[in-house]
């Protein structure tokens, strides 16, 4: 478990502060993550990487000349802020634009493709690769839904050296989806791990027992058996990715044999053993094979292979070599201590003239916000426990971060007289920025839309209220792109929509339609246990969480609960 | 706990297989562990480091240009044995003589100034540094009594780079025993390790509750207090070593942050970042500091703090380049592949000519010896658990092993037709090139010295066997530098010795003498429940093992406990 902490919300954060402070001499601390110290050629490409906390190596050890030259750090487990992401990688950008690579998660998704937005619209060149290496995922005719474990470090440092070999936006990003598309990956767990601050492990496995097919979040397997000793272990996981080898192959291929964190470097050293022995007798040569501890997943136990089916201008690029904090190869130049090339801060928030009628609603608002505050307070371990049976557990701190972020950029909208729509609006930005993950970024752009169908010129009323509802759903709909079933929190946000506008419409009072339509939402958030999670989520999992609400839909209505 | 392994007695040599076919462009295997691949200059003096394996990168991870020469690997928590030893010596030798440094643990100590002797009797040079760097295993004025743990990393590598640098055997071993001297850490336990095939951890520490003053084999604190928070974790760490700060240092430290297995990164960087803060708070500047796996102990949980108090010399040594699989520095050029030197291998065993009587009686031996090795057998796990109480929970595999490895080799000279002395001799040697560590090197040398007071021309009578039971009590108080009381397997010999004399003066037949003093030796072994163990064990919290009997004599009453 996690044992060393001061606070735990801070976790991720003094972790990144020690880090920085020890690795000063190849990378800066920025807002949202880390960037190199040194300088890099003008026009180079920026290969930004990233995800959650809680997987080091994984991001921030690969930052360096040969490698990255950004890393996004999200909370643990949680996908980074669009915002967090956009800082990165202006900071790290230095005229070649920005190639992004991450694990291929929804949150993860969603806020490197929201960010990248961003930067087009600031003229910054952008493209993302997203990591689709393990295999138990999704079938191999529908790669594109695997998630991305511990084959994100071939991809990372392909992507890295063809940056550093002066390739172009378009070239890099061709080499780092042709790394992608040629790297599978297959793992098996032993034992879950604990969150800081959290009084369990996320999963647990029987003794004597291991899940296979897990995922890097805590994730437990898509199913479970005896543990094998290790040469039964190795032909397992060597004949799954041989199973996927391509007709093209050459014979020639990276090896990475990952720890997760528990397992430890003499045990994944006995199944290397073997391992390369199963390569050696399928007439494959391994080139610069990695084994040890790659991505993590805090203290959990178990391990995972990973191969990646080589041509001439893949091996030349993971062989190339690269000076980060967690993996070196050959010798690089260290360019020279860089000066911090400045990033636009956006300045404290200034309001539009409000009317006093807007002012008293956005004052009732943050009235409302502070009570649903303490209700989500209160729900945050049952939350995190909801969302440990099909995810990664973070959902509670997700919420509490973004609720209470939110409620500090209303409280300060307010004091500096913001009318309903701009304060609510702000209010969405710091949910999003400091909640990070896939709620972040729906809570934090749905909060947005909801904000940009009020006004800050009138009060307002019932069936702006309704509408502004709607808005904020039809924009969950189209950014998630989930429907209703899909057992998400649109579950329980458009039954409520319906139940208001239907409310409205007969004439009741806000108030009154209000609670009327949170019974509605209560319940339909209840019923999402009878619903299958819809596949999209990349958690193969996810069907165990059959019987058990969805989290999303739990957390959003019980902040609609909450008195008007 | 450890759990990929084919076959747990043969962990540490599958475990060496793996890291030298990953490795085999820094390092080879040899037996009794690992040299450099790569050629080094006529005349340098050679650094071999060692100890038990489940430590890694300690020690094989060390391996290689600006490091070490070789590195002994014995078994899990287990010292190599004195043959491990000389074998890696003379692999890694290179006409500049060896410098053997190691943590200071018993058995380590035996067999490595055993290996010394034997190359120095074959004409080379050869000193040792065992490293003394935990405060808590003994006060400030006794430090020569003090374990070995992650300051060998400080020592091993200002060794190594004074060797690089050309420095001769005298001016090595000089800088070594200074690194060592200006070196201290301590550290503390969150959680035991299990080690491969055993069904629990060697210790646990019960939720929220941390062990102070840890050892890196699986052995508790020697106190236990309430987990901290991280920044009162810090000031525990630094204060407590800064307490014994040198008078004469300069203000320069190197400082190594070591997790011990099961404590991640992620902590590691989170405590980092308080340690830093109070090392600079007390004027001090921190020189190239290491965060991370250092000397860990299979999956245990915990972490420890290092400080070195740097001279120009020192600090020009621990700053100096090094290649090595799992520490890297600055760029070393990477000498040639070697030639591998041969090393003379002791052919198969030619035994001198012997009497029928003598045959005899070493046939007599081996039926004896089966016997034995059924008993300590179906003994394994307890003796484990006893020696886990106080120590590191190795005596019962170690036991076995050198059992094993004896009837094998008895089983083969017996076959060859060897006398009862030279088979006995024989199956000693086996016993302590198999079982390392303390018990390993006192069976092997002590069995020799029982078998040279036989003969092999001559059936020996009850007294010959009485006197060379006494030989071999005498040879084990000389070279185990215990007494009577200590809690030894002397508590349960020297009694045995005596009652077997008593009853061959008073004339009775050998059969009934050994039975009768093996009853005592049972009883005595059952006494050293009662006693204290000595201090030299290195062991601070054996305080705990009293109430139970010593493992070591516990398995000497079992073996004499067989029908002769």
């Amino acid at each position: 478990m996690t044992t060393v902490f001061n606070d735990a919300t801070r976790f991720a954060d003094d972790m990144l502060s020690g880090f920085t402070r020890l690795h000063a001499d190849l990378v800066e601390k920025v807002h949202g993550g880390v960037v190199r110290a040194t300088e890099t050629a003008p026009g180079k490409v920026a290969v930004v990487i990233g995800g959650g906390s809680g997987h080091y190596p994984a991001f921030a050890g690969w930052v360096g000349p040969g490698l990255a030259d950004g890393a996004v750090c999200g909370d643990v487990f949680a996908s980074p802020s669009t915002q967090q992401i956009e800082s990165v990688a202006r900071a790290a950008e230095n005229g070649g634009g920005v190639l992004f690579s991450y694990g291929n998660y929804a949150g993860d998704v969603l806020n490197f493709d929201l960010a990248q937005d961003r930067l087009r619209a600031a003229g910054v060149p952008a493209h993302s690769i997203p990591v689709t290496d393990d295999v138990t995922s999704a079938p191999a005719d529908d790669a594109g839904r695997r998630r991305g474990t511990a084959g994100d470090l071939v991809v990372f440092k392909i992507a890295g050296a063809a940056a550093e070999a002066g390739y172009d936006l378009d070239a890099v990003t061709e080499v780092a989806r042709r790394a992608n598309a040629r790297t599978v990956s297959f793992g098996i767990a032993f034992a879950g791990c604990t969150l800081p601050g959290a009084d369990g492990p996320l999963f647990t496995v029987p003794e004597g027992r291991m899940g296979v097919g897990m995922g890097v979040h805590g994730e437990p397997g898509i199913a479970e058996q005896d543990v094998l000793p290790s040469a039964e272990l190795a032909s397992m996981l060597v004949e799954k990715l041989l199973a996927e080898r391509p007709a093209d192959h050459d014979g020639r291929v990276i090896a990475l044999l990952n720890g997760l964190g528990g397992t430890k470097y003499e045990e994944l050293f006995v199944l290397w053993n073997d391992v390369a022995g199963l390569l050696g007798k399928a007439d494959l040569q391994v080139v610069a094979p990695e084994v040890g501890e790659l991505i993590t997943s805090l203290d959990m136990a178990g391990c995972s292979l990973t191969l990646t089916w080589l041509d001439e201008e893949l091996e030349r690029f993971w062989t190339a070599p690269a000076t980060t904090p967690a993996f070196r190869r050959g010798h690089t130049e260290t360019g020279a201590h860089r000066q911090r090339r400045v990033v636009e801060e956006s300045g404290p928030a200034g309001f539009a003239e409000a009317a006093p009628e807007s002012r008293a609603a956005a004052a009732g608002l943050l009235a409302l916000a502070e009570r649903a505050d303490v209700a989500l307070e209160a729900a945050v371990d049952d939350l995190g426990h909801l969302d440990a049976i099909a995810g990664d557990g973070d959902h509670g701190r997700g919420m509490s971060a973004g609720m209470t972020a939110a409620l500090t950029a209303l409280r300060a909208a307010v004091e500096a007289g913001a009318g309903v729509s701009s304060a609510l609006g702000h209010a969405g930005d710091a949910w999003g920025e400091r909640a990070g993950g896939t709620s972040g970024a729906l809570w934090g752009t749905g909060l947005r839309a909801v904000a940009d169908r009020l006004s800050d010129t009138t009060a307002p009323g019932a069936q702006d209220v309704a509408a502004a509802v709607r808005a904020g759903l039809d924009h969950v709909l189209g950014f998630g792109k989930a429907h209703v079933g899909d057992k998400t929190l649109i579950d329980a946000l458009a039954p409520f929509a319906d139940a208001l506008d239907a409310r409205v419409a007969a004439g009741d009072g806000l108030r009154d339609a209000w609670s009327a339509a949170a019974v509605v939402a209560d319940e339909a958030a209840r019923a999402t246990a009878e619903l299958t999670p819809r596949i999209g989520r990349a958690r193969p999992l996810a069907e165990r969480s059959v019987g058990h609400p969805d989290p999303g839909a739990v957390s959003l209505a019980l902040i609609l609960g909450v008195d008007l």
